[in-house]
C-alpha cells in the first residue's frame, strides 16, 4: 500500500499548485495530481495567452497609428498563427519554469484524471485505479466556460479556449458577455482589426463595476469602432458553412463570421465524486466555510471551485492559506495564517482601456456610512497625455477614515493597483499619504493627487 | 506704493508653481515671478519632452519588432519634426492646464526676471523696475545644463536643451554622461536608429545607483547597439561644419554628427542678487536648514537650488512644504508640516530598459547592520516575459526589520516605485504584506514576490 501523504490535491491549476508548493514548504508531503498541464486554465487557456494577445493588440495599435507622435510606422496585417505561436512560447517559458519549481519541492506529481474517494480507511484520491491516500486534500479543479447551452462548434461557435487558438482572424466577431472575458477579447479582436459588436444583457459593460467605468469603458470601446449592445440577451444562436447567426431577446438578429460565448466561467465540480463523498454543492460550487474548509472534515476547496471573484491569484492565496491552515492545525505552523477578504483582492480587466479595483465600491461604502470621493482625471497626468490614455482614478474613503475603495480606468492602469491595495488593506487615511511623493511624471501620480485632494491638499487638481 | 504680500516666490518651475499654489490654497497673498514659462524646465525642457520622445522611442521599437508577437508592423523612419511637434501639443496642453489652475487660486502672476532685493523696508523681488515687496521669498530658480566647459554651439555641440528640440536626426551621436539625462537620451536616439556612443567619466552607467542596476543597464543598451565606454572623462572637443570630435581623457578619440554634454544640472543662482541679500552659496547651490529656510530670515529655497536629487517631485515637495512651514510660522496652519527625507523621493530613469528606486542602498543599509536581500528576476513574471523585459526586483529589509530599500530594472518598473516607496516610507515588514494579494499578471508581482521570499514564503521563487 501507498504510503499515507499528508496532502493530496486535486488539479494543477493557480488555486492548486500554490497549495502544493507552499505545503510543501512547511514539510509536508504532497501529491498533485492533474490530468492535463500544471498551470491550468490560467497559464494555458486564461491570463498568460489573453494578456499575450492583449500585448500583440497594443504593440499593432501603437503601429498603426505611429503617426501621431512622429514615428513613421505602418501595420500591413495581422500574422495570428504567429500570434499564437509567440504566445505559447511565453507559455511554455512559464510552464517550464513552473514544473522546475514544482520538481524542486519534492512534489510527487501524478497525471491522470483524479476522482475523490472517501472509504473505510478514510480520503483518498483515485487516478487511474490508484490510490493515492492522505490525510487532507484540497479540491482545486477550476472552472470551465459557460455556454449558455449554444451550439459550441470551436469553429464559428466559440468560448474563450477555441478564440485564444484560432489560426485566422475572423472578418467580424459577435463577442457575448460584456464581462471581463468578453470585453478583452473584443479588445484584441479590434485592435487586429477585426468587426466587433459586443453584446452584454444586463444594461451596462463590466457591471460588477463602478457605472463610471462601465461609462468610460463603453465610451473608449465606442470610439475604437466596437459596436456595443446593452441590456439585450441572447435567445438562441445557429452556425451555417460561412456565417453564425444570433437572434437576440428583442426580436433583432445578428450575424458575423465567429461569435465567442463569454458570459463567464462555471466550476468543475461534477464526475469527480466530491458529491458522493460528503462534499455540499451549491449550484456547483463547493461549499465551504470561512477556512475555506468543506463539510468533510480534511477536504479543502480552492480558487474557482469556491464561489466568488474568478482570479488566478484569488487561486493562489486560497492555495497558500489553506497549505498553512492544514500546517498549522497539524501543529506545524504557529502563527494561525490569515486568509484575503474577497474585497482586497485586485480586480483588474486587461483590455484597452484597462480598468483596476481594489476594495468596496462607492455604493457599498456610502451604505456604510459618510464618504468622500474623489475622481482624478487622467487628463491631468502627465504620462497618461503622453500615452495618449483617458480615464480616471477614483479614490472612495469614509469620511474621516479611510481609504475603502479605489477603482481606475485607462492605459496602464493595471501596475497602479498595488499601491492601490496597499492602501486600502492598511486601512490608510489620505493623511498617512502626506509624507509620499509620487514620482513625476508616472501615472502613479494620479492616485497620489487623489490622495492629496482627498487630504484637503490637492496639488494638480481644480478644487 | 504696491500691498505688501504674504509670499513672492522667484521662479515658476515645480518647486515655484508647488509653494505658489499651496500658499494660495492656505489663503495667503502669493505673487509669482516667472522669467519664461510657467512650468520651467521640467514641463518644457525636461521631464516631459524627454518622456514624449521616450515613449515615441517606444513606439518605434515596438513597430520594429512586431513580427516577433505576430504582429505585420513596420518602421519607415522617424520623421523627428513630427515627434517634437507632438510633444510640443503634450508640454501646451500640461502649461495650458497649469496657468488654468495658477489663475484659479488667484495667484498673481508677474512675466520678467526677477533679483531678490533686500533694503531697509525689507524683502522684495525687483521685477522690470517694479518692487514686489512680500513677507516671505522662496527662490525656485531652478537648475541648467551644465557644460564641462566645452564650446555649446547648439547645433554640433548639444545641451539637452538642444537635444529635445532638434529638427532633424543625426546619423551618430556620442554622448557625454551616463546618468539620467544621458542614458535616456541615448535610449531615444537609439530606438530611432542613431549609432550611439555614449561615455561616463566613472566606472559605471547610473553611478548612483546599486551596481547590479548598472550592470543589467550596460547589458541591455550595449545589446541594443549602444556602445558604452565606462571610466574615462573628455579631454576636449571641436565641432567642424559637419562633425565633431572629442579627445578623451585616455587619448583616444570619437567623431560623430552631434555630440550631447550632459554630465547634469547645475544651480540658477548667479546675477539675481542672492548673494547680496545674504543668502549663502555653496557650490552655487543655495544652503538651507531642515526646513529649507536660507540664511535671511523669510527666504527659502526649494528645487534644484537646493543641492540634493535634481527631480520635479522633490521641487513639488519642496514647494508645497515651504508654503506650509510659512502658513505654520504665521499661524494659519495648526499642524507643523513635515518635509519628505531625501531617501524616500523616488529616482526613475526612463529609459529602455527603465530604472526605478526608492529608499537607501544596499550598502547604506549593511552599514547600518545585518541585511536580507532578495534580488527576483523578471524573468520569473508572466507579465515582463509578455513584454519581453528583462531585469528584477530587489527589495533590502533590515533582518528582522523593515524594508528600507527597493530597487528595479526593467520595462515597466516606473510604475511599480509607488507601492515600493509606501512600503519603504511606512516602515512595513515583508509580514505587513502577507494580507496583500497582487493581481496577476502584474508586473507588480514581482514585488509581491520578493516580499513573500523575503518573508520566509516564497511562491514563485527558487529557493
Amino acid at each position: 500500500m501507498d504510503e499515507l501523504r499528508d496532502l493530496v490535491v486535486l488539479g494543477g491549476g493557480s488555486g492548486g499548485y500554490a497549495a502544493a508548493l507552499r505545503a510543501a514548504q512547511l514539510g509536508l508531503t504532497v501529491t498533485l495530481v492533474e490530468a492535463d498541464k500544471l498551470g491550468g486554465t490560467c497559464l494555458h487557456r486564461g491570463c498568460i495567452p489573453t494578456k499575450a494577445q492583449l500585448h500583440a493588440a497594443h504593440v499593432a495599435d501603437s503601429a498603426r497609428e505611429g503617426s501621431k507622435v512622429g514615428v513613421r510606422s505602418s501595420l500591413e496585417g495581422i500574422d495570428l498563427a504567429g500570434v499564437v505561436a509567440w504566445q505559447q512560447t511565453v507559455v511554455d517559458r512559464l510552464h517550464q519554469g513552473l514544473q522546475g519549481l514544482v520538481r524542486s519541492r519534492d512534489i510527487e506529481l501524478v497525471s491522470g484524471f483524479g476522482r475523490l474517494v472517501r472509504d473505510a480507511e478514510g480520503l483518498a484520491v483515485e487516478v487511474d485505479g490508484r490510490l493515492v491516500r492522505a490525510r487532507n486534500v484540497v479540491l482545486a479543479t477550476g472552472s470551465k466556460p459557460r455556454t449558455l447551452g449554444l451550439p459550441i462548434d470551436g469553429t464559428r461557435i466559440l468560448t474563450s479556449d477555441h478564440a485564444l487558438s484560432m489560426a485566422e482572424l475572423p472578418g467580424t466577431a459577435i463577442v457575448l458577455g460584456g464581462g471581463v472575458i468578453g470585453v478583452e477579447m473584443a479588445s484584441v479582436w479590434r485592435s487586429f482589426g477585426v468587426e466587433v459588436t459586443l453584446v452584454e444583457a444586463l444594461d451596462r459593460l463590466v457591471p460588477a463595476e463602478d457605472p463610471a467605468v462601465s461609462k468610460a469603458l463603453q465610451r473608449a470601446l465606442t470610439k475604437r469602432g466596437v459596436r456595443v449592445r446593452t441590456g439585450v440577451g441572447v435567445a438562441s444562436a445557429e452556425a451555417t458553412t460561412d456565417q453564425v447567426t444570433v437572434e437576440l431577446a428583442d426580436g433583432t438578429s445578428l450575424s458575423a463570421d465567429v461569435m465567442l460565448v463569454a458570459p463567464g466561467r462555471g466550476p468543475v465540480s461534477s464526475g469527480m465524486g466530491f458529491a458522493e463523498a460528503g462534499v455540499a454543492l451549491d449550484r456547483e460550487y463547493v461549499v465551504v466555510d470561512e477556512n475555506l474548509a468543506t463539510a468533510v472534515p480534511g477536504v479543502f476547496a480552492v480558487g474557482d471551485l469556491v464561489a466568488g471573484l474568478q482570479l488566478a491569484h484569488r487561486g493562489f492565496a486560497h492555495g497558500m492559506f489553506v497549505a498553512e491552515r492544514i500546517a498549522h492545525l497539524g501543529g506545524r505552523l504557529p502563527t494561525r495564517p490569515r486568509l484575503v477578504p474577497e474585497h482586497l483582492i485586485p480586480r483588474v480587466t486587461y483590455s484597452n482601456p484597462e480598468i483596476a479595483t481594489v476594495g468596496i465600491s462607492q455604493a457599498q461604502a456610502e451604505a456604510r456610512g459618510a464618504v468622500e470621493v474623489v475622481e482624478y482625471n487622467l487628463g491631468g497626468n502627465g504620462r497618461s497625455q503622453i500615452l495618449g490614455t483617458q480615464g480616471f482614478v477614483k479614490v472612495i474613503r469614509m469620511v474621516h477614515g479611510p481609504v475603502v475603495g479605489v477603482t481606475m480606468v485607462g492605459q496602464g492602469v493595471s501596475e497602479l493597483i498595488g499601491e492601490a491595495q496597499a492602501s486600502v488593506a492598511w486601512e490608510a487615511t489620505p493623511d498617512d499619504f502626506s509624507g509620499l511623493i509620487h514620482a513625476h511624471p508616472t501615472q502613479g501620480e494620479a492616485f497620489g493627487e487623489a490622495l492629496l485632494a482627498l487630504a484637503g491638499t490637492p496639488l494638480h487638481v481644480h478644487r
